[in-house]
């Protein structure tokens, strides 16, 4: 997967950190996570085209996470965009869109299906699956997981020598599972390793620590938790529904999470070093996301 | 008066220019005049504080012109303002406000006044006057002309030396009107010159070139009109309800304009010099509004 931070700061924009948005392309579609105002343009400061977003999944209805919608749909429309758009959220995602299109003189020129959904959910797609839970904030909000699906393991080369399997007899196997040799029929399965599990990204929107996001995150590859504040502010950011970036922390090593990205900072913040230098000692692989920062793994 | 561009794009934002808004300083006012998607992050990398506008004036409800009044709206109240704002437009701007509270989880913790406002008001403020008329555009636009109260005449020294009017008596003057003189009443109008004319400005909004712009705009000092495209797209861009750089520079010699400022530059232009190149036969005091330029007049 490849992670592009388009605005990774929080509740309001800074000269240097937009609000929240992340694209991740995940096989052979980009999403978008949240859409703060002014995404589009930072979809243009990047190396991302704004045109090939496929789904949309906003984790709560604060305007710093879904307020540069409007514009985005009406830019993709200046563009000529064809290809329908998918829109996922917590209940209400329907409601808002309809209010998105009510304001003004615009109506869309291309398909957009907003879709609310429930944290049991599993949106099976190609190649990988979307998954949310409900987070801890203020109002509703979804972490949302991107998994991979798994896939089968390596080629056992010295099995397969053995049984006289080579050149063509590969995507012979591949695309039928099962191939006759010397009067034999062998499967894909047994001359194939144990496979190879997909990657996995967590991303909580604004959430104070929640066991709900530890289960949710349990050994996920990348961990992007909100970490508004530094320890001193912890207690009040807590109070409004946020965590500190220690607290996020914890969560990464409570979760096993492989890494933790931190997002969401506040605009308190010129210097934001405060907050990795605190979370580091808790949890060794931390990286502060900064705008356009571009994470593959 | 002094004027600071904060989006001289048009229609969607590029990496060089965002969509509308432009900030004007009149007397001890801020004004906003229109306030697309990414303002008030236009407003922090200016020297302009987003916190001190007074009064909003919105030119019509196309997305590009209005989209950034939602996240301005909260992030004015993340830092606490406590005074109330003005919103004027064309008829509706009420209902895009309801419309704007109805998005998400949000209620404005400040007062805030909308108010349709119809071509032949004139908005009386301290020291200043607002009056707005019918631009031509594919949906109502409003022009909008900003006008400093005249000033009354410099003193003539000589006739007041003859008088004997000296020191505290020109505040006197000054505050009563008046003055008595060895049993003599002089009036301040007696003891002054012609009447300063207050300076004025001209923003069109999105426009084809109209006569009802040039009537308005008669002897004004800066015409800021829209200049979407470059005279080979001139005939495209009127059916779409926009203006050449040369028809705009028609008006300005038409209204009989002190100087042009050019607006609202197509996404399409990376380089936008032959806008500006294509003006200045027609009207010599031609500018081209770049993102953050400040104009004072």
């Amino acid at each position: 997967m490849e992670i592009t931070f388009l605005g990774t700061g929080g509740s309001y924009p800074t000269r240097f950190r937009n609000v929240p948005a992340i694209a991740v392309q995940v096989k052979e579609d980009l999403l978008l996570l949240d859409c703060g105002e002014g995404t589009q343009r930072q979809f243009m400061q990047s190396n991302v085209s704004f045109m090939k977003v496929k789904k949309i999944f906003i984790t709560h209805f604060h305007g710093d996470h879904f307020l540069g919608l409007p514009g985005l749909l009406q830019t993709m429309a200046f563009n000529n965009r064809i290809d329908s758009l998918e829109i996922y959220g917590p209940e209400g995602i329907e409601k808002l869109l309809d209010g998105i299109f009510s304001l003004g003189f615009w109506k869309p020129s291309f398909k957009i299906i907003a879709k609310s959904i429930v944290p049991s959910d599993t949106l099976q797609f190609e190649g990988y699956s979307v998954s949310a839970e409900l987070a801890e904030h203020t109002i509703p909000d979804y972490a949302y997981k991107i998994k991979e699906e798994d896939r089968r393991g390596h080629f056992d080369t010295e099995k397969c020598k053995a049984l006289g399997i080579k050149g063509k007899d590969f995507s012979y196997l591949e695309s039928n599972g099962f191939i006759i040799k010397n009067g034999k029929k062998i499967l894909l399965k047994e001359v194939t390793g144990n496979s190879i599990v997909g990657k996995s990204l967590v991303y909580t929107g604004d959430t104070v620590p929640s066991d709900r996001i530890i289960k949710f995150s349990n050994n996920v590859d990348v961990l992007i938790h909100e970490a508004s504040v530094t320890k001193d502010l912890e207690n009040k950011a807590n109070e409004y529904g946020h965590s500190s970036s220690s607290q996020a922390a914890e969560i990464a090593v409570k979760a096993n999470a492989k890494q933790l990205i931190l997002t969401h900072i506040s605009p308190r913040y010129e210097d934001s070093t405060p907050l990795l230098e605190e979370a580091l000692p808790i949890m060794k692989n931390t990286k502060l996301a900064e705008d356009f920062l571009v994470h593959v793994f």
